[in-house]
């Protein structure tokens, strides 16, 4: 794809920063001498001065998504920056790779979380401090190429909610040879290449040799990301590939490489044998203590010396932090920002972080939903409760995190719960597993079409059109 | 893209057509001297020999699956060959556009239609008729690069069923920056266009004359594909756009043009009046008698001299054969097939067509989805009604098209239907359409579906993620 830099004044040209409309001017900054050329015209408020304080919310994840959802309107201006329009539902993402769940169950737009909202579909790349504001640049798509945008937008306060990104450790090919799971349209091209796999291995003139390699799903990692799309595949092939390609059935293979010496490590020890028992019973290999060296074009070195063939790999092996995270000038610790116990940034009073972009001092979390939609929690509380004036300063809350427990799909219907309250496993942690994410679902409509899904799945098997 | 030619056997290395298992016998052609390496194994029916009659099936569209479903199995050892997987409820494409229906409620994978069918995700190059064998050659997307693969087929009855694709007719610049609206690809590269255009007229620095190219839709053809197109994107901005960029919609400007005196020229002159009307009220521009002479990144230049700059440009403005066709020796109508009364292609009696891919001598009919499922359906009739033994010969069914009536969706809870038994248009019209289509939809999966779509895009708004 072609990067075509322009300005929307002088396409192709050198990039441009003026703004010459009179409503941006509350937002953006204006050289001083420009005069204002057009009229004033209706627009989301953040066009116009609006009198509230300006906040800016960099991300769309579970941390952005909670600010968004319980910030006090009336109070701030809302802006949200990021390169995604829309919340993922993120521990469901798994089982959209095989078509349990369509993609659109799962995502809330940004748009329509609440009124009166600004959304800008751009990525921050730089904080000034100083002046209060930030640079932002946005890539189109516009068939084959790509449009530059840039932006600047001034805050009042900020939240960094960006998240991560996943993360290769350096290990050669996994970007070329490997997909990720992280967004939606990951989760797309893995479903299309899982059943171009079986349209491939289905060929008349495949050998026995190269369906068993077409037909390996490799895994590495092994967090809840890797162990659900292990089940999920799993789960399809026991109820689809054996139906629709029988022939195929006993020459798939799912391997989960794990570097550490077992998987689930953040579960209790129990569930974690659990998860192996099972995945032994399904079939699915675990290979625990072994790393993978490099990543060719259809098969993985291993630590151990072995290679291991696949036809569509699956890299989750953790995440990295943004580019946006290591150009700012903060304390960090592990490349992601350390905030204090109000989850402010490097002590200023007016940039906050949450979510698997920060870490807080001294009480490391893991990078989980829960820990980042309860810092957004904290942060929508103390931002609604701050006064304006600088000489009222109301007390803040310390964020404090309260562990709910966590599930785990481990295929057929059982599922693996690790809670403060004790752990459970199998059909019953399936149930619950079911009924929790039916209720933390935000949107009416995905209340309603999950369980459609879910019904749809069961009943009538998996869709296995690939487009 | 890289292309990559490779055997399975010798990747990379000059492609090899030898085959060398045993149970390839029955369908591919063996050089006489190897000998089989491998034991036989189990497989799909075609890799042994049947003892039934062998029917290839070319294409994946309305006759093709009409045939699939009807062929008597027990008599005919099915294959079909296809790079398309699912069979595609065309009619309903144009509103998955716009997300008022989701991809996957209008498709039908082809191995699930029945069981014992054959499928083979290729493309039919070349017709050995003397051999009674066909060439078929195969793009597997494995990343970035395409992996090529070649195979034989025999066969003893042959169906041409391959339909058009979208044709440019000459025109420059169409395939660069337009989209066609043939596939569910193509609906979905639509889709996301049109939020992306959304999302960059949102932009802040965006000027007002920007704003209304980035939004300007341009429509290319006056058939019912794209009047539906042009509908289904009206009741978007009507319902959506409005609600969710309200200061977008005064941007919005839809305009079709089409070379021809009228739209809808297939429907009866009072529809298509009714169409131009309706659209006039939803402000649609419709712009005939004006073709398109080229087409740049963001604007067509139009036959009266004018300039129509666009954000988002749809060609829909009709077919044009599939390289086959222009292979083979038989004869041809505008590239199309000649068939006979029996549909048979070139007087032979193993070799069909039916759908957009042939014309009936002396009886030229609309490449529609509806003649194409008749024409398929009796050619299972005939072939099902037929003898192995060369000394019986049963009667053959003349075809004949029975015009069953068409739907156009105009926007608004509003279509036309123009049918043997008279015309109407309106609300009435699109319940009967909203009827029509829920019957004919083929699976219960579907038919369960569908509503429960159109549900959610009624009570909650379509979706504008863009992923």
């Amino acid at each position: 794809a072609t990067v075509m830099l322009c300005g929307w004044r002088a396409a192709g040209a050198k990039l441009r920063w003026d703004v010459s409309v009179r409503g941006l001017r509350s937002m953006t900054t204006l050289p001083e001498q420009q005069q204002p050329q057009e009229p004033h015209r209706p627009g989301p408020s953040w066009m116009k001065n609006s009198g509230r304080e300006r906040l800016v919310v960099l991300g769309s994840g579970w941390a952005a998504y909670r600010i968004i959802r319980d910030i006090d309107i009336e109070k701030y201006d809302l802006t949200v920056v990021s390169p995604r329009n829309h919340f993922l539902f993120t521990p469901l993402l798994p089982s959209t790779t095989v078509g349990t769940l369509e993609f659109r169950g799962i995502i809330e737009p940004i748009r329509t979380a609440r009124s009166r909202l600004n959304y800008v579909q751009f990525s921050c790349t730089e904080i000034d401090e100083e002046k209060q504001q930030i640079f932002c640049e946005s890539f189109y798509d516009h068939g084959e190429t790509k449009i530059k945008e840039n932006i600047k937008l001034r805050y009042d306060k900020l939240v960094i909610a960006v998240g991560a990104q996943s993360g290769t450790f350096g290990v050669e090919g996994v970007e070329d040879h490997c997909y990720f799971l992280k967004q939606l349209s990951d989760a797309r091209l893995i479903r299309n290449r899982i059943l171009e796999c079986f349209e491939r291995a289905s060929s008349p003139r495949v050998s026995d040799e190269k369906k068993r390699q077409i037909l390996s799903f490799a895994v590495v990692g092994g967090g809840p990301t890797s162990i659900e799309f292990a089940a999920s595949l799993h789960d399809f092939c026991a109820k689809d590939v054996v139906k629709w390609y029988p022939e195929l059935y006993p020459f798939v293979s799912i391997t989960v490489v794990e570097a550490g010496p077992k998987v689930l490590s953040a579960f209790e020890d129990s569930l974690s044998q659990y998860c192996q028992k099972q995945y032994k019973k399904q079939n699915i290999e675990i290979r625990t203590n072994i790393s993978v060296k490099k990543v060719n074009e259809d098969s993985m070195e291993l630590s151990d010396g072995s290679i291991l063939p696949f036809g569509c790999g699956v890299w989750s092996a953790g995440n990295t932090p943004v580019p946006l995270l290591t150009s700012l000038p903060f304390e960090k610790q592990g490349g992601r920002l350390v905030v204090d116990e109000y989850l402010r940034v490097g002590g200023r009073t007016n940039i906050f972080s949450a979510g698997d972009c920060c870490v807080v001092k001294d009480n490391v979390l893991p990078p989980t939903a829960q820990v980042a939609e309860q810092q957004g929690k904290t942060i929508a509380k103390n931002l609604n409760s701050s006064s304006i004036s600088p000489s009222v300063v109301p007390p803040m809350r310390r964020f404090k995190f309260h562990y709910r427990g966590m599930f785990a799909y481990t295929g057929e219907f059982s599922a693996l719960l690790d809670s403060p309250f004790g752990t459970t496993k199998g059909f019953i942690s399936w149930l619950l597993y079911v009924g929790t994410y039916l209720t933390k679902l935000v949107s009416i409509r995905n209340k309603i079409m999950i369980p459609m899904y879910w019904f749809k799945s069961f009943v009538f098997g998996r869709d296995i059109s690939k487009f």
